[in-house]
Formats: structure tokens, C-alpha cells, sequence
């Protein structure tokens, strides 16, 4: 099988062909990729801002969708054939090692999900069953992004109605938080990143206003639309200057802001004791709070009786052999999630039950 | 009238006499001072902690006992012959500005409270009456120490029975905190100091386990004592890097540190996001969010009914012209709290009652 393989850090991933996978161990699933999403996850453990990386060479991703192929010894969640959703976030199962897989005599290491190659070892609680007529393309999204982006809202924020929000950096997780939001009729969205074409789409999504975060001071920005800061502030930039922003973006006693960003290994978050005597809260997000096995079921009902615009998250195609393509596009911030195409031809498969 | 007053920033405050008091104006207070509380924000302040002081020359203190003479405009909260505990955190009444006292030509500048002069003007909003029957000695520790020491735990953390506490910096506010735990049948209370006669009260006041923070890395001893680190810490040390501390001390998914400390301005807490996204909590305190007038009651109730050692909390006294003396004493930590005797006959004519 085709796997795109980490073998050194700062370089691109290579396309190898993996002969033969391993048995299964108890509560690993064999499943059989049709899509993966891009995170920006993956390209901060390629170029190493996970720090060193002991695992190398390894296998990459951590949301996708696929079909059950083989269950492991104890795994009674799912059964082959069943159509999954694959996330990194930990939900009911067996919690399983990942699968170790050689190569020309070299094991290829993987954690207990991973999912840029045509065949993966899973554990089980990493796996959901997508819910009943949930486009494939959309489920992708329900292993990283949707968790953690509407989960912020939906979990962690769980706010009344007409508050007052910013959100910051328009990746898939920001975006998805942009969407959720509209289920709690918020008095004011403010949406900002550093490229104009993402602020235009939230904008679209239903951002009240926008702010260029290269053009603009985003504390001043946001105080002048909303005085004395806003209700609620969630950031996903990936950077520490900007959750340092979004913290200071909210107002004194009980502004909150979440921050889902997971910045390069090192970098501080730096705050002036003051700002928290005076109420600023600030929390960090772990998936959204999100239960994959309550959750994606949820997020799924949500999506069809609200319609929301879920495939707007997605700007980009790409298939597995053009991975490095798609994660330096995402690097440079070209796109929003990107999906990448396995074997859509199974998705034929799968409609056709 | 003598007044203990800030001339400039790093120099004794010098003890003058303020010929005539200013008339009142709407919401403020004559108070006759009996005694005043002495806290590690005064040091800040008359050692330029705080930044620039654009206020000098200023009175001082923020948290004492006295008896109303005469009252303002539109206050109706107290009236003449009162026994009031003033303090800093805002409670119910007029705001109003700080008196301006004219000394040799010269404005000495005041915010809504100060205590270090034999008569001040305060804000109707910074008084509460005495609770009947407390000593007041112990009633002054109700201006500051108490509502936030205990406040934090009361307040803020109300915590359930059999939890895990750190307190970190055994001054007025942390051994507050430690009194007020033994409210909550904790199971562990792990006090930490630099001084080692501080920890010998803390012990005394019912910490099960001490730390002296000169002598072992706090985080270390603290998972060695509770796997994986505290539910909750509760930090009032005044130094940055304790924050840090006190906030690593706390257990991932839902452990909680409280800071009350109040660091030189410009220093600020460095975090590691991935330690919030492990679900590491920290907020600050203001005053324990205490609300005075519903919360002096309280604590007073609770002193009786528990034999609250609060006494302990008051390791020193001096009188209102060795001040330079007991401020460098609290600098250097050689005392807890000290009570400042302004014009303690008085005691008399209040007990005469």
C-alpha cells in the first residue's frame, strides 16, 4: 500500500510502498482510506515544531474517513464494513498502540491514528461510524476540525444569546467556530486573520466584522466595535503573540477566551498578572471538550437541520501523492483544510449499501 | 492630625501633621483611626513596584479599623459614632474621590481609602460596620488579608470535602486561605514558603505537608506528595515565577490555581499553551471576589463558630510613627501581617459601648 512517511524532519514526506501491514493487536481496526483531512498539526511535526521527534520514521494525519477492513482481538465497537471517521481524539474503545510497520527492514512507527496512507492501524476509540447520509467529504471534517472549533462553542463556551465574539485565524478550526456560532444568535462576530480572502468567506459565514490582523492593532480594532472587549474570544492562529491578542481582547471581569492553538514547542504565552486580577479568563482547548462518540452524531444533526456551510471549510483538493503540495500550500496559510484523496472511488462502495 | 505620607518613591514615608482635615464631600467619610493592617502592597507602592506614581505626595494603607465622625452628602450606610472596617475592595454605598489634604501649601493626594494618619477620608462604599463583638485587631485583617485569602476559598474555589490544596506564600492572604481550607475537610493542604518559621505556622494552622520553596522545586515535591499535582493552588507570594509554580503544581483536566499576588508592574507569567490545553487552569483574584458587606458578616460568623485562629495571622504591631520600620520588616518577610496601633485608646471608648 502507498504511504506518505515522515523520515526526517524538514524534509518532504515520501511516497513509499509498504508491502505487507502488521496483525492486528487487540483493539487496533484495519481501515481502509477514502479521504484524510490536513491539519496544520502536520506540518508543525514535519518542519519540527513539535521539537525532536523520536519516532521518526513515522506515518502522519489524524482525521479522515475510511471502511473497516479487520477488527482486532476485544474491538466490538465497529465491524468490517462499517464507514468510519477517524480523529485523533480519544472516544469510547479499546485504546490500542499504534501500528508498527516495516519497510525494506525498517519499522515505520504510528501513533493510534494516523491516516496519509491507503491502508491504517487504528485503535478503536479512535473511530466513530459516520452518521447516516453525512457526505464523506463533510465527515473528514468531524475528526479534528468540527470537534475542536464548533466544540469550543458548543462545549466549552456554550454562551447565551446576543454576546459578543472574536475569533481568530480562519483555518478549519476557526471557521467551524465561526459556523457554530450562528446557533446562538450572537450580537457581534468579529472575524480576523492576516488574508483577506479567508476574512471575505467569514464575512460569508456570517462575521459581522473583519479585521486584517497584518493592517490593524486587533485589541484596538476590536474595542472600538465592541467597548471594553468582547464577551468571548477564540483562537486558532497557531501562534502565541496571537492568543496573547485574543486574550487581551475580551473584556475585564469574566471575558473568556479559548485558545485551540497549539504553537511551536517552546513558545510562552505571556501575560500581565493585572489583566487576570481584573477578570480576563483565558482556557485552553483540548479537542473542543468534544466526546467523539456524543459529539460527532450531534454535529452531524446540526449540520442537516441548520444547513450549515461545512464545505466552505474545504478550499482545497488534492490527491495523496501531492501531499507535500498540500502542506506547504497550507504552510503558507494558500488554503483552509484540504482534503486529501485517498481512494474516492470507494466511495461508491459505500453509496451503493 | 499625624500621617504616615509617600514624598517619593524608594524614601521613608515621612510622618508629618496635617493641621486641618478638608470638608467633606458627597459619599466620603471622616474616620477617627484606630488601627490600620500593613500589607505587601505598601511596600510596592513606596518602592515604585507599581510603575510611576503620578499621585506623590500620597497617604497610604488600605486596610484598618476606626470610628466614623462625621459623614458627607447622601451617605447613609454609616453615621457618627460607627465602628467601621475600611478596605480596599468596593462594597456597597457612594463611590466617592479620595480626600486632598493641604499640607504647608502643598496637596497630599488619597484614593477612596487610606489608613496610615490619625483621620481619613474614605469612600462610603470602602466601610463596613464591625460585626458585633469581634475583636478589632482581628476585624482590621477584614479590609484586605481575610476577604481575600479566605475569599479565594470561599468565593472562588469552593471547594468539595477531600480535595488537594497547595497554598503558595504564607503572608496575610495565603495563611487566610490556609484558616478558611480547614472549612472544606480537605485531604491535603501542602503549604509553601521560603521562610521556615512561617511553615512552622502554617503546620500549626493545618497543613498537612510544607515545602520550603529555597530548599526543593515546589512542582517536584508537590507531585511527590500527590501524583500527577493538586486540584487546586492558590498563590499570594507576589512573585511571578511562584505563579508559574503554583500553576504547574495543579493536576491536568481541571486543576485550578487562584493567584492573589500582585508583581512589580512590567513582570509578567510565561505558560506553555500545551499546559493549558492538558486542561490546567489559572485565573486571577480580585479580593477574593469578595463582596464586603455580604462577606464581612460571613467571615466574622465563621471566626466564632470555628474558633478561626485568625490571631495568628497578626505576627507584629508597631506604632504609626515606626512604619518605615515595619514596612521594611514585611519587605524583607521577617513578619506575617502587621497590625499598626494608630490610636488604640480608643479600643475603650468603643468597648464602653
Amino acid at each position: 500500500m502507498k504511504a506518505a512517511v515522515l523520515f526526517e524532519l524538514n524534509k518532504p514526506l515520501r511516497i513509499i510502498d509498504i508491502p505487507n501491514l502488521p496483525n492486528l493487536k487487540t483493539g487496533q481496526v484495519k481501515v481502509e482510506m477514502i479521504y484524510s483531512g490536513l491539519c496544520h498539526s502536520q506540518v508543525m511535526e514535519a518542519t519540527g515544531g513539535r521539537g525532536e521527534d523520536k519516532y521518526l520514521p513515522h506515518m502522519l494525519g489524524h482525521e479522515g474517513v475510511g471502511i473497516v477492513r479487520e477488527v482486532g482481538e476485544g474491538v466490538t465497537k465497529v465491524t468490517s464494513g462499517d464507514v468510519v471517521i477517524l480523529g485523533w481524539i480519544r472516544g469510547e474503545g479499546k485504546e490500542a498502540p499504534g501500528g508498527l510497520y516495516d519497510y525494506q527492514g525498517q519499522t515505520i512507527n504510528s501513533g493510534g491514528v494516523t491516516t496519509f496512507s491507503e491502508f491504517t492501524i487504528a485503535a478503536e476509540n479512535r473511530l466513530v461510524k459516520v452518521p447516516k447520509n453525512l457526505p464523506l467529504d463533510i465527515a473528514v471534517l468531524m475528526g479534528c476540525a468540527l470537534p475542536t472549533g464548533a466544540g469550543i462553542v458548543l462545549n466549552e463556551l456554550n454562551p447565551e444569546q446576543d454576546k459578543t465574539f472574536a475569533v481568530f485565524g480562519l483555518g478549519g478550526i476557526g471557521l467551524s467556530a465561526l459556523i457554530a456560532l450562528q446557533l446562538y444568535k450572537p450580537k457581534k462576530i468579529i472575524a480576523l486573520d492576516i488574508e483577506n480572502e479567508k476574512l471575505a468567506l467569514a464575512k460569508e459565514l456570517g462575521a459581522t466584522d473583519i479585521v486584517n490582523l497584518k493592517e490593524q492593532n486587533p485589541v484596538d480594532a476590536i474595542n472600538a466595535l465592541v467597548e471594553g472587549g468582547v464577551d468571548y474570544s477564540i483562537e486558532a492562529s497557531g501562534k502565541t503573540d496571537v492568543i496573547e491578542q485574543a486574550f487581551l481582547s475580551v473584556r475585564d471581569r469574566g471575558g473568556l477566551c479559548v485558545f485551540a492553538s497549539h504553537p511551536p514547542e517552546g513558545e510562552l504565552i505571556k501575560i500581565d498578572p493585572l489583566t487576570m486580577h481584573r477578570g480576563k479568563n483565558i482556557r485552553g482547548s483540548w479537542g473542543g471538550g468534544s466526546l467523539p462518540d456524543r459529539d460527532i452524531p450531534k454535529l452531524s444533526d446540526l449540520y442537516f437541520k441548520h444547513r450549515l456551510p461545512l464545505e466552505k471549510i474545504l478550499s482545497a483538493r488534492y490527491p495523496l501523492v501531492e501531499i507535500n503540495q498540500a502542506l506547504g500550500d497550507l504552510a503558507e496559510r494558500k488554503i483552509n483544510r484540504a482534503l486529501i484523496d485517498i481512494n474516492p472511488s470507494l466511495v461508491k462502495e459505500v453509496s451503493a449499501e
